[in-house]
């Protein structure tokens, strides 16, 4: 029944392998030298990459050489720089060489972390690095693992944004159809997603600020209101750093409200949660203490590659009450001592991958201050374009720069702004992104990508320049 | 503000990434050379790496060649060798050289598969190695995405399950608390997690018949006797391949009572997806056209390192409905024109990485009949030790053998079992799971790893040998 194998087997050899991954390295060591010199965004039509594939898997193997080949010619017109230095768009997704390693070294060991013994070690760093973070951003110390509260790896803020809902609806009683989840009207589209595919029968976006924060008056007059409705007021979602604008709400006025109505609390900092590296951030995110559970991803601006969304809740008991089923295949004495965490229980996937190894491998090359240096420059380099912009009249901000993130318009209107926005990206070696505010369009500029100097800030303000004119 | 960074920056250069990604991929391809000779389990306590590790992250940088020297000094310790050939444990979670490398460059490239204009060749190789699967395996046409249906890759068959679910109860109506979802009482726990997670008020797990499969009969009378108690049944999950003992439930039976009744039918084949790769093991599942959604794993037993969980639906149109939200940011022209996927409207997470490209390695590398020999020659082996286990008096198999899984006891009962299985992994070598079904011990071999041939299951026949005694 069995085919005749090449050599026996159909395997690359260990040999072949180490041949193959340095060409791959060098490759992609070629990469980091040349990505900014490439146009971020492909010049591609819908099914253009598709069409140059075959319809079906090849019968009989292939050299990896000609894999290779193909990654050039077939799938690199199809790429969008994300690590491009000149990549001002959305938020920053960045990597790093460090990460990128222990990426690497986790496929290559290729172990399940989904209880502490099927692999000690990728539950213990986890653990480690979620409490290294507790201290490394000013986080509440009952947050370690070490006390009543703990940090787990997920994929995304999505997927932890989602966790914090199920988890508020077990807590709360009541038809998941009258529960209700609030959050301001610029919070991420995870928590309207999370709050839907959590069953919840109502998201109330609450009203902002001049600022874009939530007004906490008016989450407070919204849980009043939804009370007398008959509803279920059931968790508020605030946000350290919109998508929008990077608006900081509120935390500790939320935090007040909630507690007094019996809110669970969830802190969304996705982005800027890795600003909190410098203590001079650290006012944003006033009022922790009050948060049922936080989530930032050091796969946006902490130069760990995608995915690494770290989850932290006050108090584990109901997380694990929520999420844990322990069928028999899974029973083992190292469990059921109770002495060690089972991060099965953390999330919604029962496997896992050793995602902690890439950022320990990042927190000790960068180090500490290796981080807060980066950070720092990337926000002192968006201050002095927000001042740039201030300070040029066909130019308009409209909105605090907090962070890395300048949001601005041309005074010209809609069709200005856009124009603006188009012949920035399409100089190809920079993109930002156009995004709709209070119903007018507006630029976001976001300063972070790991290799991002001012360099390359000074030239797109070169380029702002040539549409609107030097002041 | 910013403080001295050693030659401008803290990063790792190209140059150095390149001479550490060298030594990394020689420690890779040691590792793939001795990991056969390694004790699979650790024999640490809990907390015994953790006490390793400081306390804090360090404050300055420290050399990856210090990063590299603890990987074998602190991690190696606690690592759990899934990727021996001795590895008969679970289920495989197998990773292999391509789909190693393909990790890498997805890793270093760092793209957001989010939208199809976030990285056009992300989204396109997805589309068409999910195609590419819907011939490899047999499954229905209207699956692919040229088709009304469709694949993505998710996290793990949870996650993929957990959305059926989501998409199901969207598809209903009526009170989340009064909604059911079926599966067999030897289905894996990950039904029972999904539908508590999706706010389901109750599952039912119908009986299973002498080999463990779920009996039809059985789902019909379950759905009478909840509808006429009041209840909604919503959907029903059929596995092809159980995880106690890879029994088949009756994919074509159970479709049919499903559409009878109008319930979502999701068919969760996670580990034995792969054997269909072989045509003569399709016929285990017959019955496919009935199905809603379907999931199986590559990173189970196809040689594609964890995360890697393909999800199909039969028709496209109710997923996306029930998990698009499409806030002003991610707007643009591409999305809009329809004529391209955005796979974030196919999962809970918005974030993705290039997930497809280490699936496309594997099938080239590999080829269609690479993929086949080694799956048939798992087969033949479990066969073979299934026969050595019939004809020994001392040990008794209690399930078939469909795939590569052996499922048996000691007829002494269970203490006998136990100390069998305990013999075996004590050996240091050799990993086998103790489970429990019916209420009495068993042993699960799982024949599949990467690497595992004759030699290895020989080896384990005459560790058994020694326990039980030659014939």
């Amino acid at each position: 029944m069995t085919t005749e194998a090449p050599h026996g087997s159909y395997h690359m050899s260990p040999d072949e392998f180490r041949r193959h991954g340095h060409d791959v390295i060098d490759w992609l060591a070629r990469y980091m030298e040349d990505v900014g010199d490439r146009p971020i965004t492909p010049t591609i039509e819908p099914g253009q990459i598709r069409a140059r594939m075959p319809d079906s898997v090849p019968e009989q193997p292939e050299p990896f050489d000609a894999i290779l080949r193909d990654l050039d010619e077939i799938v690199m017109p199809g790429i969008t720089h994300w690590q491009s230095p000149g990549w001002f768009a959305y938020f920053p997704a960045n990597t790093s060489p460090p990460s990128i390693l222990g990426e690497l070294v986790a496929a290559g060991l290729g172990v399940q972390g989904m209880l502490w013994s099927t692999s000690p070690a990728a539950t213990e760093i986890e653990e480690v690095v979620a409490d290294w973070l507790v201290d490394l951003l000013g986080l509440p110390e009952p947050w370690k693992t070490t006390g009543p509260g703990g940090g787990v790896i997920q994929m995304s803020a999505s997927d932890s944004t989602h966790t914090a809902l199920v988890v508020a609806r077990e807590q709360a009683s009541g038809e998941d159809g009258k529960m209700v989840v609030y959050a301001s009207e610029q919070a991420h589209s995870s928590v309207e997603k999370g709050a839907m595919v959590a069953g919840y029968g109502h998201v109330r976006l609450v009203p902002v600020d001049d600022r874009y924060a939530m007004r906490a008056g008016a989450f407070d007059a919204a849980i009043e209101t939804d009370v007398a409705k008959g509803l279920i007021p059931v968790a508020v979602v605030s946000a350290v750093g919109t998508t929008g604008t990077t608006a900081v709400d509120p935390v500790r006025a939320i935090g007040e409200i909630a507690r007094a109505h019996g809110l669970w609390h969830h802190v969304d900092a996705a982005y800027a949660g890795t600003a909190m590296t410098c203590p001079e951030f650290r006012h944003y995110q006033d009022g922790l203490e009050l948060a049922d559970s936080y989530t930032f991803n050091p796969h946006k601006w902490m130069f760990t590659n995608f995915d690494c969304s770290l989850f932290y809740v006050a108090d584990r008991r109901p997380l694990i009450e929520a999420l844990s089923i322990v069928p028999p295949y899974l029973r083992n004495e190292a469990s059921e001592s109770g002495q060690v965490i089972d991060y099965r229980d953390w999330h919604v996937p029962l496997g896992r991958r050793f995602r902690a190894l890439k950022l320990w491998f990042v927190l000790r090359s960068y180090g500490a201050e290796g981080i807060r240096h980066h950070v720092r420059e990337h926000v002192a380099l968006a201050t002095t374009l927000g001042e740039r912009i201030d300070s040029h009249p066909e130019l308009e901000r409209i909105a605090p720069i907090p962070f890395g993130l300048v949001s601005f318009r041309h005074v010209g209107g809609d069709e200005a702004t856009d124009a603006l926005a188009s012949a920035i990206n399409d100089s190809g070696w920079a993109y930002v992104t156009p995004s709709t505010i209070d119903g007018r369009r507006f630029i976001r500029v976001s300063i972070g990508q790991t290799h991002t100097t001012a360099e390359h800030v000074d030239r797109l303000w070169g380029l702002i320049e040539e549409v609107v004119g030097s002041r």
